[in-house]
C-alpha cells in the first residue's frame, strides 16, 4: 500500500445533533462525550490502521455508541409513547452496494450487528419488528429484554414528556425553548438522537452506518430516516459514504444521503459543496434539523450540522483522534 | 385554465412487471386486465378533469387497482411465508414534498388511503405494523379481517411455494424457469406485484403513490421498495413523479424512483433519458428487474420496463385511454 493510499484512510462518527448548549453542560459532562467519541473513533482507526475494511470499522464504531448510554441508540435509547423502546438501524457497503436494515426492534442489543446480518444472510434489505428478529437471532445477534435499554435518564425525559400532554418531544430538537429549559438541566442530551459512522479504508472502499432509538415519546410503530438506505443512511464508492441525525422526516422528504451522492455524481459538486447545500439550505426548507457526517473516495471529510451542535469526530490513520461538540 | 396547460393534464398506472408471456395469457385474461387498467384509468382522468388534484387522482386509481383481485396489492395480495399478508403503500405530493407510508399492515382494506392519512394527519412519513394501524384506524381506514385479502390464485400460488423447498418465489420474477413453467398456466400474473399511479394535474402539480402486497412466500417482516420515499416512490414538481414495481431490493440499493429526479435536476437529463437508463442500465447491474412509470411538469410520459412485460396504460384528459400488456 502506498503512503499516499493510507494517508486517505478515515473514520467519522456522530452522536446525534440538536440544541446542545455549551451553557447547559459542565465539564464534567462534555468530558464523558469526549471521552466516549474518541475511545470509539480509536477503535474505528485501529481497525482502519491494520487493513481491515470499511465496514468492519463503521459496524464496531456504531456497535460501541449502541453499548453507550451517553447516546440514543442501543443501550440508552429513548421511549416510545407506550413506554416500549423501538430501535433501527441501517448499514451499507459503498463497493458493492449491498445494504441491510432493521427497524421497529424491541429485542436487538446491537441493532447496527443485526442490519449488518440481514445484509450479509438474506435476499432482503430492510426487515421489520418480530419477523426482524426472529431472523437476525437465527444468525446470531444477541436478543436482551427491554430492560436492557432503560436508563434512568431516558426514563424520565419520558415521563416528562408524557406529561406534557398531546406533545411530541423530538429527541433531536426541543418542540419548545419552555420544553427544553425545562429538561436540558437534567438530561442536556435529551433533544438528540442517532448515531453513526462513515469510514474509507486502505482499499479505496467507502461503507455507512446509522442507528437510533427515534424520538422521545414517539408513536409506536414510527420510523424515521436512519434505517432507510438513501435518507438517513447511504454509501457508494463513486461519491460518498453519509450518516445522518436530526428530524428524520424532512431527512426522508429530500432523501438527504443520496441527495449528497448525485448532487457530486451529476452536477460535479464536492463533498463539502453538496453536504453544506443539503444541511444549511435544502433541509431548512423543510424544517430539517440535524447534521450529517460524510466522507468520500479521496479522504475528504464534511460534518455539516444546522443545529446548536452535534456530537461528533474524525480520526485519520496515523493522526491524532478530533471530537468536537459545540460549533 | 390555458387548453395548452389542461392538454397536459395526464395519469398512468401500473400493475407489476416481470415475465408476462403472451403464450400463457388466453384472450379472456387479456381483457380482463385490458379492461380493469381502463377502468381505472378513466376514474383518473375523470378527476384531472374535473379540475382535481393529481393526489386525489393517484389515491383513487390507487385504491381502486387494491380493490380490483387481479393484481397484487389490497385484495388479491400475495401470501407471506406464514401464510399471512403483509402490505405497504406510499403516497407523495410532489407540490410540496409531503409523504405518507405504512408497512407490514394486515389489517387495512386501502393501505393507499392509509398512507394518504399518515401525510395528513401526523407529523411523520412512515408507520409499521400495528402501531400504523391503530392510527390511521383513528382517521378512518376501514380494518378488514386477513381473510378479506385472501383469493383462491394467490393461495394456490403460495401452496406451491411452499412446496418448493427452501426456495423464495419472487412475485415479480420466477426464482427459476421451471418454477415458471409449473405455475404460469394457472396463475399467469403469479410473479408480479405492486400497483402504482402518477399524476400531472391541470394546475401543475405532480403526485405519486404505489402499494404492493410484496412478494410471494416472503420472509415475515421483509419491507420492499415500494413504501419507501426515493425508492419505489417520488414525486416532485420541480423534476417528476415516479411509482416503481419489480425486484424491491435493486431499487433501493439505487434509489431509483429518487435518481430519476436526480438526473433530471443535476445533469439535466429528459425524462425520457433518465427513466430508460435507470431501468435499462442501472437497475440490471444490480439484478433489478421490473419496470416504472414516470411523468415530468410538461405532461411527458415514459413507461419503461426491462422484463417481457408490465401492465400499464395512461390517460391524458381529452384523448383515449391507453392501455399495455406487452412490449
Amino acid at each position: 500500500m502506498s503512503t499516499s493510499t493510507s494517508s486517505k484512510a478515515v473514520i467519522a462518527i456522530h452522536g446525534g445533533a440538536g440544541t446542545i448548549l455549551r451553557s447547559a453542560m459542565n465539564s464534567d459532562q462534555e468530558k464523558a462525550y469526549h471521552d466516549a467519541l474518541s475511545e470509539i473513533l480509536s477503535a474505528g482507526q485501529a481497525i482502519l490502521a491494520a487493513g481491515g475494511s470499511a465496514l468492519d470499522a463503521v459496524a464496531k464504531a456504531v456497535s460501541m455508541l449502541e453499548d453507550c448510554p451517553l447516546f440514543n441508540a442501543g443501550k440508552g435509547a429513548v421511549y416510545t409513547h407506550a413506554g416500549t423502546h423501538e430501535l433501527d438501524a441501517a448499514i451499507m457497503d459503498g463497493a458493492t452496494l449491498g445494504a441491510g436494515a432493521v427497524a421497529n426492534v424491541a429485542h436487538v442489543r446491537n441493532p447496527i450487528l443485526a442490519a449488518r446480518a440481514v445484509m450479509e444472510h438474506s435476499e432482503h434489505i430492510l426487515l421489520v419488528g418480530a419477523g426482524a428478529e426472529e431472523f437476525v437471532a437465527q444468525h446470531g445477534a444477541e436478543l436482551v429484554q427491554p430492560e436492557y435499554f432503560h436508563t434512568e435518564a431516558r426514563h424520565a425525559q419520558w415521563l416528562r414528556a408524557r406529561k406534557q400532554e398531546g406533545m411530541l418531544l423530538l429527541d433531536h430538537d426541543a418542540a419548545s425553548q419552555a420544553a427544553a429549559a425545562e429538561i436540558a438541566p437534567i438530561d442536556p442530551d435529551n433533544k438528540f438522537g442517532t448515531v453513526g459512522a462513515v469510514a474509507l479504508d486502505l482499499h479505496g472502499n467507502l461503507a455507512a452506518a446509522t442507528s437510533t432509538g427515534g424520538i422521545t415519546n414517539k408513536r409506536v410503530g414510527r420510523v424515521g430516516d436512519s434505517p432507510l438506505i438513501g435518507a438517513g443512511c447511504y454509501a457508494n464508492n463513486r461519491s460518498a459514504a453519509i450518516s445522518a441525525t436530526g428530524t428524520g422526516e424532512a431527512f426522508m422528504r429530500t432523501v438527504a444521503a443520496y441527495d449528497i451522492s448525485a448532487r457530486m455524481e451529476y452536477a460535479g459538486q464536492s463533498l463539502q459543496d453538496a453536504a453544506q447545500h443539503v444541511v444549511m439550505d435544502l433541509l431548512p426548507r423543510y424544517q430539517g434539523r440535524g447534521g450529517l457526517i460524510a466522507i468520500d473516495g479521496e479522504g475528504n471529510v464534511a460534518l455539516p450540522f444546522n443545529t446548536e451542535g452535534m456530537y461528533r469526530g474524525y480520526a485519520r490513520v496515523g493522526a491524532p483522534v478530533v471530537t468536537a461538540i459545540y460549533k
